[in-house]
Order: C-alpha cells, then structure tokens, then sequence
C-alpha cells in the first residue's frame, strides 16, 4: 500500500518531473558553479574541487506530489565537509519558500515575508509531533516513534518536508522520521538549526548523511525525545 | 495524544478563532437569508421557516489548523429535507475555494479556476485513498479503514477536508473516515456528488446527518470499497 510508485509502474509520471527538475537545478550549477560537487537523488555524485557540495532533492515526497497535496517540496542544501551550510525548503504550490543558514532564517510567500524561530515548548507534553506516515520506517523505528508520541499533546501525519517548515517557522514542535537518505535531510538541517532548532539521528549523532532523524525546537525538547529515542 | 484541545486546556485560541468565524457567518445569514434554519458545530441550530438551513463548520480540522497545516477548511453547506444541494470547501491559507451543486462543480484560487471531476479509477488495486488519523475512529473503525488499505496503491493521512476537495478535483480516489458530524460532511458530499463521486456510510446509506463515510470517486469504486467496509 505505500510500495514506491517508481518500482511499481513502467512509467511514472513522478520519475520525469523529478529528473527534469534536477536536470534544471544541475544546469544551472554546471554554470554559474562549475567547481562545486553534486549530489542528486536522481543522478548521484558528481565530484568538484570547491570542498563544497550542492544536495538536491528535486521532489520529497513524491507520494504527496502524486496525490496534489500541498506538502511536498523541493529541498536544496549547500554543504561542506561538516553538514550542510545553507538549505532551502520550497514548496511551489503554495509559492511558499523557507531558507536557513549563512546567519539567516526566513521565509516567504504570496502571504508576505519575515525571520524564522522556533517554539521554545520545553515538555513533551505540551509537543505537537509530526511524521510522514504511521508506520514511520522498520518495526523498530515505528516502536520509538510510537513511544515519543505517547507522551506528547498532539501528534500529525502526511506533511512531507513541509513538516520541517513548520517547525522552523514555529508552528510545530517535533519531527521524528526513518530511512532517511542525505537528501532528505540536509535542507531541513540548516532551515531548522538556523532558526534555533536541532536535528540529530536516534542516537544524538549528526544525520546528515541519513537514516533516523529527530527535529526539535530547541535543546531542552531535544532531549526530552532522545532520551526515549535512544532506546529504540 | 490526539485529545481535543478544547477539553485539555483552559484557554483555547482555536475556539476564539471558530466562534468568531462562526458569528461573522451567522451575521451574514441573518442579513440575507432570515428565512432559513442554520446548523453550526459552534452555535448549533437556529429554526427556520423557508425549508433550507445553512450548515457551518468554521474550522474543520482544528488540529491540522492549531499546526499551521494548509488542509483545514472552512465547510458551508445549503440542505434541504433530503440532504445537501451546494457545498464550499474553502482552504484560507491557500487561497482556494471548491464549490459543487445546483449544476456546477468548479474550484477557483491563486493559480486559476475551473471546472472539477473525479477520476474513473474503478479497481481498489490502483486507488489513492486518505484518511485524516491511523485510528479513524473507534478500534472496528480502524479495522474497517486498513481493510480497505491493504487493497489500494497508495495510503496517505493528515489532510483533513482538503482530502475531499482533492478528490472532486480528480486528484484521489477514496477517503474513509468515522466520527463524523452533520457539519463535518455535508458541504464534502455536495461537492464530491457535483464532480461526479458518491459519498454514503459504510452501509450505502445517506450519510449528511453524521457518522462513518465512504467518499469515492465513481460508482464502480465505491461499490468495491462498500463491499468491504460493510462487514465492519
């Protein structure tokens, strides 16, 4: 019921808006950054001499995209050898576009423009929690996840990268997520540490390389998960 | 973890926000149409005397609104004795606006305007279904829900009423949900029904006075998903 399209079907419209979209992003760079490195969820690696490395996520959420929910986006990090520096989160159906990092976190839209900070909610309690999907990844991941989302006042699903958006935009609390890929996640990382959040794997380690993710509004929230997360 | 705001908390910003809308609404209706009876999920019910009553949820999906999710809607719907004859599914944040009855079923925003109609998908095997929350309602809801999920292409949650609207503008193709109230259905059936879908409980029967809905987006569909769900 949540097979990827791509394996599925022999055609798929998702696979050709997707590679055309990086294909555009990946001109563009060959021009005006040609010494950079690449990394595309649709065309991998393709080395530069700069130290530094564009990570573009053409379509997160392709599930989303398909149904015409407003949630999926466009994500694009630029990274050096420590995580990524810079990320953007765009979501064009809504015209909605969310940066951080460089000493800036904002936003803007056709509703207007401003900084981003998270929320400074410090209990589990009082954490409005989000994730993709109910099962969340393997068996074990939904366990911890489930475990968090016990403890918090309000949990959400089916918002894609959006979800990262709202934290930095303070709307939301905590995002927790599995079988991440660095693309996934690296965007994320800078907008939602740029504006005064965290996001670490399971274990508190840096994820920008993938797999586990925990998004949190601010340090204290951040550990009151991982405490539980770790143990899963 | 999915309780009511409205009971958890003293203070509740989304009641300010629904009541306030709610009166905006029935200040208009009192205006223009005095005659007729008006049913609203803040307010309750107001006799009429011209047969028709307005059916007002000023914020449908609080939760999805508490988070700065764009799938909240605003519901209105115009019924007679036999259920509704025009619905809006009106989206604030995204400006858009998905109207269905009286010979028309059209959606206009930002990005354009048009005319809406469901999709033809007849086989569960290659449907998109939605549903807000994992649990749906009580655990035999749930169970009904995944019965019908585990047949289906694609699963996605968290959309609220723009899942309806989706599916009147050929995006979806099945939403199942339970629990559900007069005002939280009847504009999503006037607009679905006017695109060409069919929304019933989960025995075929009417289901604009509330409770377990099956919207589809053709009669062949719908009659799959019924053969299911009418065992739980």
């Amino acid at each position: 019921m949540t097979a990827d399209n791509k394996l599925a079907d022999g055609f798929d419209p998702v696979t050709v808006a997707d590679r055309a979209a990086e294909q555009a992003m990946r001109q563009v760079l060959a021009e005006r950054r040609p010494d950079d490195a690449i990394l595309g969820e649709e065309y991998g690696k393709q080395s530069g001499s700069s130290g530094l490395t564009w990570v573009l996520d053409p379509i997160d959420g392709t599930r989303g995209f398909l149904a015409g929910t407003p949630t999926w986006g466009v994500l694009v990090a630029l990274s050096d050898e420590n995580g990524p520096r810079f990320g953007i989160i765009d979501q064009p159906y809504t015209g909605e576009r969310f940066f951080g990092g460089l000493g800036q976190a904002a936003w803007r839209g056709p509703r207007g423009q401003g900084a981003m900070a998270t929320r400074p909610t410090a209990a589990l309690e009082n954490a409005l929690l989000f994730t993709t999907f109910p099962e969340v990844g393997q068996p074990q991941d939904r366990a911890g996840f489930e475990a968090v989302a016990s403890r918090v006042k309000l949990v959400r699903y089916g918002m894609d990268c959006y979800a990262y958006a709202l934290m930095a935009a303070g709307q939301i609390d905590l995002v927790i997520e599995a079988g991440l890929q660095a693309y996934d996640i690296q965007a994320p990382i800078a907008v939602i540490e740029a504006a005064g959040g965290i996001v670490t794997d399971w274990a508190g380690r840096p994820v920008h390389n993938g797999g586990r993710a925990l998004a949190a509004a601010n340090p204290e929230l951040h550990a009151a998960a991982l405490e539980i997360l770790k143990g899963y």
